[in-house]
């Protein structure tokens, strides 16, 4: 219950959401996307609002992209990162919750190392609190562009074979877009070394694990590539470069395995012949930039609800 | 007469300031503050006008604060923070002023490690400048926003016995306070040791210096407490938190010794169990939150007042 | 053909461009100076365009006048400097593009540390390209502004003699002004050491090479003067700033032997007593705070410009 009344507030990730909850924001993103391009999206639906960007973690994509979001929708958008916070002087977390509360903010973007910092503070403030991505936990937003990006180009979610390849064991991404394709009825195999897909992620619901990218692939409508995050993997475990390309990079070989014309996404930045060779990023199959540009209008469409589930509330 | 000519267009301190004088701020932003919560508050009293926040030192509070203030009046901000400063090319203070000057800045918002620096920059630039702390010298808005969050309480801020404790000789938030709270007909202690609160303030003004908790606090309406500023001391004088705590930390027991509901005080950011214990931050009598609400509207006052008296002079 | 295309679109450098061409920056630029100082420019001009600030290399001076300029025309302006940029996780250069332009960016302001950086991403972005400094390349909105403070104040920019003196070889500054005014009929000496004045810049079009002060600034309309880069000069071949003032700085002694009452100019930030002197920077005869001011007049006419040859297309 608690859970439920949080979530009419918040988008602090996507486990346990159904297909229900999260299609309106797919179809409210959708209808950004297509008012972005005619440049008639409303400049006044967050005119007022406060919209604050807290970011632990540096990022430029996710954080100019929420950035975009709200001005584009007229908000007020203030940037707080990590080196311009008070949390050097000792502050706790929930003091600059509290600080931000009084400040009136109305929607929230929080970014952190710790996975459950964002409920954390949901718990706390006022505003509307959006994960936009914690430690290994979730990264919502991320998710609901991809869906997008898929939905636009497949016409659905449902019954689609998704491989999500590469460091998935270390990956937000991959735990939000799993939590939600799983829900909108696609299958989710996860793609990559022992040492990045262990099998206890057999637990996060309806996937399948491959160690080789042949029967990973094999067949698959989505081919998701996942950034090699060396920062967070220990001394000693950190695979190198042409190694890992070697055996797990998507390369138009393997993209072959696929079925044709599979879409290849990677939510970037992206290490060119590492995890993805530099070809079929580039192909006529690959909707990375698609992805980028959906970003924005899910985050429109994220911050637009929230605020009138807010208001309404 | 020269300073007369100043305050018509600067915020640069509040010592020598009367109650006639500082009123109207607190009248303007205690009106701000009822327009605020209501979200009536126009939106345009500062459209085309230019803030910068010109910041040597770090602050994520006031930045924020007075960002907020511009944007919510309608005015462009920009922030300067030193990182990105071109003082590193060697440029003085003055050049840089000019140059801000030369770009029609409106409002320059300054915060410095050096005492007097916004004065420097008032008697070179065309812009009303406002102190947003300069070195050990003053912090005018934050003694503004303390006054009216008591008036807000208590009614008035004649008559009243004021404690400010802890590190009040590092403090510029405590000498904008003594000079406020006097000018306005109040009596304010000074409670700490020695070596924080050291005799010569006692030329401040009409101040009473206690080195013990327990006549410092005996009946006191208000009870302010300070961060201990570890990095402006310097080293073998620096208390151990620990330390600091068991003789001066405000807990219960010594809140116990202030008038009943005494308003708790603190300027931000907290370090919980060093100055102040965490039951009493997060107690009833606290109004530490609401401090950082009445900070947004003291500085959407400020910039609104001092861009008019530009105006009109 | 190619690069006549991108100039419709890009402002990349001024080498190359005609007269015919520079001159309506400049007119419009002189418009926005004036409706700046009236308060009277229309504030949307860019509304609902997006400009993005990517600077690699911090840039207090220029930054602030970009985004000055894009807000007083009422464009949504971002900020991503390198410190912020997912470059460090990885990404190229033309990724980095890809993403800004899945964002519908429209203008694209572009400092980089690589000569041509700006040009490759002018081929790969949708958005209008302007260079706000690259290498030792270009800097064409500050030989604009240059140029238009220039014609303020003397009534031409034809038939004029620049004496540009000091650190011209590291300078894109310089090679942006030789460009501009070279096309616009004037006659630009280059003056100083032979280590910072090398002979081969002779190529760079119809300018005069003077290792003495004396004979470069004899007569001469206007004094440019550079910053000392020493952050871009080899170990071993770097000046010391006392000698270089003794032989090379812009002293009221040696402003003498150019024309009575010419011009002072310099692109900030100044090291005084190194390449000028302080009398000198103050003097009735320095224009540097206009070139400041003319800077943000400058930048609002290009971004209006281009965004309207782009809207044209």
């Amino acid at each position: 219950m608690a859970e439920t009344l949080a979530r009419r507030h918040h988008l602090l990730g996507l486990e346990g959401m159904s297909a229900e909850e999260i299609t309106p924001y797919l179809d409210l993103a959708a209808n950004y996307a297509l008012l972005s391009r005619s440049r008639t999206a409303p400049r006044d639906a967050l005119r007022g609002r406060t919209v604050i960007n807290l970011f632990f973690e540096d990022s430029t994509r996710t954080r100019t992209s929420f950035e975009l979001a709200g001005k584009r929708l007229g908000a007020d958008v203030i940037n707080m990162t990590v080196a311009t916070s008070s949390v050097n002087k000792g502050e706790t977390l929930l003091d600059t919750a509290a600080t931000l509360n009084a400040m009136r903010c109305d929607l929230l973007v929080v970014r952190h190392a710790a996975s459950g910092a964002p409920a954390l503070l949901a718990q706390k403030v006022e505003a509307s609190v959006v994960n936009a991505g914690d430690g290994m936990h979730e990264h919502p937003t991320q998710a609901l562009l991809d869906a997008l990006t898929i939905k636009r180009h497949l016409g659905t979610l449902s019954g689609l074979t998704v491989a999500i390849c590469g460091d998935v064991g270390h990956s937000r991404v991959a735990r939000s877009n799993i939590h939600l394709l799983t829900a909108m009825g696609s299958r989710v195999r996860l793609v990559g070394p022992p040492t990045l897909v262990p099998g206890v992620m057999q637990s996060l619901g309806a996937v399948s694990i491959h160690h080789d990218m042949e029967s990973g692939l094999r067949d698959a409508d989505v081919v998701m590539t996942l950034r090699l995050q060396r920062e967070r993997m220990g001394a000693g475990l950190v695979p190198s470069a042409r190694e890992f390309y070697r055996f797990y990079g998507v390369d138009s070989r393997r993209l072959a395995f696929a079925k044709p014309g599979a879409l290849v996404m990677h939510p970037g930045p992206m290490n060119r012949g590492v995890e993805i060779a530099s070809d079929v990023a580039d192909s006529t199959q690959s909707v990375i930039q698609e992805q980028v540009e959906m970003g924005v209008a899910v985050r429109m469409a994220v911050l637009d609800r929230l605020s009138r589930m807010r208001t309404a509330s």
